[in-house]
């Protein structure tokens, strides 16, 4: 069997923690098991890097960062060869470049291009464990690039893909996807298996196991993965395409973003344009707008209505002063913020199948006492904005009523 | 012009030093110069990741410690780079192997086998300056290779032969090359200028300016250089071929290399063949002999001979050990060893030209009092050996009678 392992910045802190890969590795190797390894920077490296760029310069040039911040990857590579050679494993350590991954120009948040792989052939040939820096790729000029956050995942992922993989592992140090965050749901169960639309919600709803970008790859591409726990043996997470069996399941998991802020404009002018005008200044001003409300117009002499968007709490004071611009010469009545809001959502391609969703979350909530001041619902995801206070029992009243 | 400027790791120590060197840079390119630098990885930090493969294995593999000791200089050409954007200057970075510098594939000590520096270029082309990740390379087929001591002098020297440069500054935290050391000869001048050859003495003999191996780099392609202080403006000392004038000097230099330990050999059979075995058993157990003195054979039955030789003070306990192996089948009647040896040199061109170098030398080391244990000389070289604790004045006394 061919299998990818991509151990991530905590996995690698140190010394002890790289023997401790290398052991886990050995074990797979003694198998008989082709093992290629992609490995991040240590953690702590990367952000050691970016302050002593910055102060130098507040923003560096994004072809140097991308110099700077590849030793990170390139440093880890070589200790964890050093490791498996220490328990007598043959091994060896790959950069990004000489591993073939070409990316586009885009430096800091390159994409993968193509990748070809034959370096990594070759060693696999000689019946070496290779060590891929992950994170890194180079362009067709031979300029050094990064693949941005979440960038070894993917290079793990685009490696399983290029190199037809029988087994793609993603350690990190949670034992897989849950059914809801166990610090926050004492009844949440870890997921045997789950649909890549299903984790791509939750990576964009903030459940913090991978970015949505690797997921995608992956579901273009087709890589099987799992994510599992470097801490232990346990099975971790099978990542897939949607199976029939998995539609049987109305709810696969609920996730809560607690960094939600709501701002509600009250007494917006009713004609065309206005809305656009509105959330291109946001845009401009760098502003991620989540979820966007508008309430029917009020039956008074000027047309007029009530907008809600939510934004990141970070962005709510820049956001306020972008409206604030925006207030007189458009006309805004009043303006409302609410600070801390929590944005509550259940998952599952099971809704498709199921009706009736819907209805049971907002009657659950209903039932806790929790007033719903936003919806936003999609195929496969339907999530409410409710009062953060109450954000943590909600979370659980969802839970139990879909998933026991 | 076309500058290659190189800069040691105490010159990129840190971030304020890095922007001295980016001010440095800038100064020569708004002069309207072209240029080309090359650094060491910031002082320490080769050390530390020495350390880290260490704690893992006690000899990794070289290899991989190529891999992770090339992150060093990559990390200072970011930084290099950013600083000198910092100041508006256009400049991009280039690892060993992005700058075309090809090695073979002796990992940890590499030797350059040739540079295409087709990128170098296309940047100074384009009016940037090029930052070089100096003591490395890649081989052809694409490995990462690391030049061994002295490998960012090398990386410079080379570069500036390949690029044709009109000048080549290794700028270090001395001022240039002296008569001696000034902190032992409060005396010793600066000197302006100095042959390949006397400096090539000067460095196998202690003397920490730099690596010989770059001064015969230099040597063999014509390379003019200059040595120079990066902590202030003064003009440093220029290394080159020899020139008619400089035979006018008798005496270039004078110096000490304090970590001398000497070791006779009483009574030793005067056999042929005997020599060689000492001094194979010495080489066999990696010990570096530097002089060695045979004496007149004894007028005794079976014809005996007192042998002596140097050795680093270092390695004084281990040639003990070995020569106590070989001492009852060989047949020696006793060993001396003599810690705290001291070797002083002087050199010059001059003395090709001059005679009675020697005799001077001899006497005022006579007239001070202090007893010659050793000699050897070659045509621009003549060295003693002494006790280490007159090696101090004595050093100060010949200084002051070839060079004032």
């Amino acid at each position: 069997m061919l299998i990818v392992q991509k151990f991530g910045g905590t996995s690698v802190a140190n010394t002890e923690r790289i023997k401790s890969v290398a052991a886990r590795v050995a074990k797979y190797h003694a198998k008989g098991d082709q093992i290629v390894v992609v490995v991040s920077a240590m953690s702590g490296v990367t952000d050691g890097l970016i302050k002593l760029a910055k102060e130098i310069m507040p923003l560096p040039s994004e072809r140097e960062m991308d110099v700077l911040l590849a030793t990170g990857e390139q440093t880890t590579i070589a200790l964890t060869a050093i490791a498996l050679h220490a328990l007598g494993l043959p091994a060896a350590s790959l950069t990004g470049a000489q591993a073939g991954i070409v990316t586009d120009g885009v430096h800091t948040k390159a994409k993968i291009q193509n990748i070809t792989p034959r370096k990594i052939h070759e060693l696999l040939n000689a019946d070496k464990v290779v060590i891929v820096a992950g994170f890194q790729g180079q362009t067709r000029e031979g300029q050094i690039t990064t693949l941005g956050r979440g960038g070894s995942d993917l290079t793990a992922i685009a490696l399983a893909a290029a190199l037809k993989a029988n087994l793609c592992q993603i350690y990190t140090d949670v034992d897989g996807v849950y059914t809801a965050d166990p610090r926050l749901v004492p009844t949440a169960r870890k997921l045997t298996e789950i649909s890549y639309d299903e984790m791509l919600e939750l990576a964009s709803l903030g459940a913090k196991v991978m970015q949505s970008r690797s997921v995608e790859f992956a579901k273009k591409f087709g890589v099987v993965f799992e994510v599992r726990s470097s801490l232990n043996d346990n099975p971790g997470t099978i990542v897939k395409e949607e199976t029939k069996g998995m539609e049987d399941v109305v709810i696969r998991g609920v996730s809560l973003d607690k960094n939600q802020a709501k701002m509600t404009l009250v007494g917006v002018p009713d004609r065309p344009g206005i809305a656009a005008s509105i959330f291109k200044s946001l845009a401009d001003g760098a502003i991620n707008v989540d979820m966007i409300v508008q309430n029917a117009s009020h039956g008074s002499e000027t047309p007029a209505t009530d907008l809600s968007f939510t934004v990141d709490r970070a962005d709510l004071l820049k956001a306020g002063k972008i409206i604030d611009e925006l207030r007189s010469s458009i006309g805004i009545r009043d303006v409302v913020a609410a600070e801390k809001m929590g944005k509550l959502s259940i998952v599952g391609v099971g809704m498709r199948s199921h009706s009736g969703v819907a209805a049971k979350m907002f009657d659950t909530l209903a039932q806790a006492g929790i007033n719903i001041e936003m919806i936003s619902t999609s195929e496969i995801k339907i999530s409410v904005v409710i009062e953060l206070s109450k954000a943590e029992p909600a979370m659980r009243a969802v839970h139990a009523a879909f998933l026991g």
